[in-house]
């Protein structure tokens, strides 16, 4: 195994990524791990570095973006504040470990305060597509467990607003009344018919919720027509909410493929035209990003 | 102990109420369990009600509402189809038993078509509502997990809409990233003021979830506050939508005590007129009132 030049981490609330990578920027191989920082305590995340890192060298940077840089997290790296451009290792804070061969570094998130938002582990995404992009003006939308609308212009994040739509459905597909009516599959009809509703008359939507779970008593709605006219309903209550977002706008979709494709689809049918990048890829080019600074200084 | 006339229960999807009667309309005592629907089998039913009633004299009416008449419960019970007075005993299905000391008989549920709509019990406590206030004409607001709005004319239930108001607010206070930051207590201006979110923005709904987070993190919102104001966001965002319900109507609101109170500010700052009743007592008259058409059949 050859030595890693550093290594990248992406430490979230329910896994990591690790990528250990060679001077020139390619990637020597990629580990990942259930140990999220929502198990952990403190003292806990060294070793669990020190696990996936055998073969470990003299002295090798570790730069980490994500919830291991929160306040319950491995240490807190404070908010950078918006209007800011997306934090770099200048902001990143210095983690002490007991091990020499660790020099642990955590990019901090983004914070805005009115409306009160945070951001961490996005804001490396972001730094990621303007590195691929360096000229992008315009709206990156990050689907996920809370979707974030991050305005960006002259390589600053000027403002970002953040939905719970992804956890929102989550709780009511598996949690809720509703589960017993919802299944595997997808209706992309249904799924534009919810997205629909939900935009002319956004706030029927814990009606149109109960709605679901009558039409398939009454009248034998499919579970996955049920599924996927919930998912329009939620990403059509965003959108409605997004419009000074995407409105006269080009949005850039970070994030995984499925979840994307739905966001492309419901902005599509609104004419916003959009372009897609791969969330996992993104944080990479950010923390790589943030490398580079670091060797710069 | 004297022997009952006949037997009022109401059986839920969680706990089932039971009232041994006297031929007089008075209660000779009341029974509460938490053998609901949800927990029961349909052989299951039977034992429980036995249980309840050890010194059951020869040949006891029984006369039960609620979800024990769903297709997953004791027996279906049809649901009538809206308009229509609140169904009483011409309507109630009749339950084999094999105590012969036991008549027992479900009064079924309210359907509706179009938007396909559901009722299993609130339609027992409409019918007692209409009981003591037989010339009520207006809208019956019934506040819970699945919050009713019903339209009321000539004895009819004409139409109603039913909205997942409670449901979320409980799975989004105990299972989502926003139960960090929730806790006991109560502010009325955080009440108002969520409610006024809610009805100017009712798309924003997910965004303003978002924000009670990060004003958590950022400016220290108190867990009192924080939850007043998402009880006011969602209870906003259904009178938004229920709107056509409560304009230029006057509303009866049945419930328990501490939600129905919330109700009542919010309506009343919409300046609503409103009158309180008790949603167990209303249930129980409601029973009454099948019991009284079954002995004059």
């Amino acid at each position: 195994m050859s030595a890693a030049d550093w290594i990248a981490v992406d430490w979230g609330t329910s896994n990591l990524r690790l990528w250990r990578m060679a001077a020139d920027g390619t990637v020597l191989d990629r580990a990942e791990s259930e140990a999220g920082m929502g198990r952990l305590a403190p003292e806990e995340f060294e070793p669990t570095l020190l696990e996936l890192l055998p073969d470990l060298d003299a002295e090798t940077p570790v730069i980490v973006c994500g919830m291991a840089g929160a306040r319950q997290g491995w240490a807190e790296a404070p908010y950078v504040k918006t209007p800011c451009t997306p934090p770099g290792i200048a902001e990143a804070i210095a983690v002490p470990t007991r091990d020499p061969r660790l020099t642990v570094r955590i990019l901090p998130g983004v914070a805005q305060d009115r409306p009160a938002d945070v951001m961490r582990g996005e804001e490396t995404q972001v730094s990621g597509f303007l590195a691929l992009n360096p000229r992008f003006d315009g709206v990156i939308c990050l689907p996920g467990t809370h979707s974030k609308w991050v305005h960006v212009s002259a390589g600053e994040i000027v403002s970002f607003r953040s939905f719970m739509t992804g956890e929102i459905f989550e709780l009511l597909s598996q949690k809720s009344v509703l589960r017993h009516g919802l299944g595997g599959g997808w209706d992309d009809a249904s799924f534009a018919e919810g997205v629909d509703q939900a935009m002319g008359r956004p706030a029927a939507f814990a009606a149109e919720l109960f709605t679901l779970r009558a039409e398939g008593l009454l009248h034998g709605l499919t579970p996955e027509k049920a599924t996927a006219r919930l998912s329009g309903l939620l990403i059509g209550m965003e959108l409605a909410a997004a419009k000074p977002y995407w409105l006269g706008q080009s949005v850039a979709l970070l994030g995984a493929s499925k979840l994307v494709a739905h966001y492309r689809s419901a902005l599509e049918t609104l004419a916003v035209p959009v372009v897609i990048a791969d969330a996992e890829r993104m944080t990479l080019e950010g923390l790589k990003a943030a490398r580079k600074t670091e060797k710069t200084e």
